[in-house]
């Protein structure tokens, strides 16, 4: 049901003016999505979402397509896209998906830390020091050639093995990714146990020990519903880069639910209505996800798709 | 998946120390669900919920039968349960239905009041002024005999017909009720559009209207995902009762999507993570509305819910 007129807009002038959305859909959407979608059809996504007003849209993974099989055409998609006025990162887990990252001619590239030992060992097979040792040389080269490095923290507020997962700990292993030379960090809440608070705190954490709001972005996943309201609290902090997955695609494996990532059409719902700027059209995005339910052949997560969507 | 520890707790000192969780699943919830539910199953919901700690549990409807068919059993239903030991609040639209809860021993009852005259037409078959000069004697009675009054408020924030709803238009009509004698105003936002730069300018303009935010309450739906965020900003506002649905039961009838209310496990979520009080024992309340879910023959809206349902 779409209403002219709203959201009403009514600015918070405690918020930031402006936001970056961190698309993720392509990516870490497709990435945990059992139905894997043709090369076509990821392609036609992905300059969807960049028609929509998105202006960073991860586009694939070059993880190994042994341990990410639905990303396994990166090298097919990614020179089908590469021409899109918009910065599109990918994945890469070491030095051999650097090389083929690069070869293709991406100029944005992200790598993913944990800041669990748990997580660490489950998804890299390795403790945090010796991960952090093997994204070194991938961060340095990579910077070297001019291109920009994003540092992906999982298990960020909680881990499925460990529990809560204190602040220090955290700071530690962002603070780390920092002085590599990541430009950017996104803290994950892998499993979507977070609460304002505790984002509060985990920012104010990292400040403190010198990183600054500036390089920080937030990745919230809605397991428990909590992914707004946490992101509320980090723009309140000052934060002014949000991941989201368009559609709300994806999820963690680990996080055994129906709910994955932050819809990112119920996020921009709540920034259109605060005023703040995103250069997304709502109307095009949702009806990206709404095409994007169909190829999956299962209704979207988000909200916002199924108001919007439904049918009179 | 439920981890222990989880959520962590970080307060944050510019929230209340206490909030008191209005639950209205067992009416809200119920007369919006498509299934008819036996006086049995409902006795047991309310008493499920008053045991899970909730301490305000809205039982049931005294609107006629032929208007809400769902609740067509209230007069069998509220000696059931009218002796536990937390408020019962009842639905009640005219003096007919007051003579009704009271000869039954209700001591709290509520009137629904609409913001907009598009929705007083279609839910009442009157204008905004005349379902006030309705509710007037209901009021003034109920006080006589010492009977609290709950007044809602529908359309809050945006009405399916009329699109935004200016907020002096909320405030008028809410200040009526108040000055009527209702001890509490609820704001709902009836088809979930609210964000939180709205929410505030409403509970700004209700203060300087002389309503204080003591009286008021907040009932936020999930249509578009916001429920929670929206719910954030009335806290750091000040207001500290907060309607939910026990899994999210329910939804308006007017928005036109499979979400409703704001699940009070999703709330009692935030709430446990902000170490803010509401008696409420999340386990227990999980269990009751997963028990409720299957009586219902569908999965819960409830993100929380389904998380912690999920079996391994």
């Amino acid at each position: 049901m779409s209403v002219s007129g709203l959201p009403m807009t009514v600015a918070d002038p405690a918020l930031p003016a402006r936001v970056r959305i961190h698309e993720v859909g392509a990516r870490d959407g497709l990435q945990n999505e059992k139905t894997v979608v043709p090369t076509d059809v990821k392609a036609e996504f992905v300059r969807r979402l960049a028609d929509a007003g998105l202006d960073t849209v991860e586009a694939t993974s070059f993880v190994h397509p042994k341990w990410v099989p639905q990303l396994a055409d990166a090298e097919d998609l990614f020179p089908r896209v590469r021409e899109l006025p918009v910065r599109l990162p990918v994945l890469v887990p070491n030095e051999r998906g650097l090389d083929r990252a690069l070869s293709l001619g991406a100029r944005h590239i992200a790598v993913f830390a944990s800041a669990t030992e748990s997580f660490a060992k489950a998804n890299l097979n390795r403790t945090v020091d010796e991960a952090l040792a093997m994204f070194e040389p991938v961060v340095t080269r990579a910077i070297e050639q001019g291109v920009s490095v994003r540092g992906y923290l999982s298990m960020c507020f909680g881990d499925p093995w460990e529990g809560a997962v204190p602040v220090e700990q955290v700071v530690r292993v962002t603070k780390a990714l920092a002085e590599m030379g990541c430009d950017e960090l996104s803290l994950g809440d892998t499993i979507g146990v977070a609460t304002p608070g505790h984002v509060t705190a985990l920012l104010k954490g990292l400040n403190e020990a010198g990183v600054p709001t500036s390089r920080l972005a937030v990745h919230f996943h809605d397991t428990y519903g909590q992914a707004l309201s946490n992101t509320l609290a980090a723009l309140r902090h000052g934060v002014t880069t949000v991941d989201a997955s368009a559609g709300g695609l994806g999820g963690c494996p680990y996080a055994k639910s129906a709910t994955g990532n932050l819809a990112t059409e119920d996020l921009v719902w709540m920034l259109d209505g605060l005023g703040i700027e995103t250069g997304v059209d709502l109307g095009r995005l949702t009806a990206t996800s709404a095409w994007m339910a169909e190829q999956l052949g299962r209704p979207s997560p988000s909200r916002t798709v199924r108001a919007l969507s439904h049918k009179e």
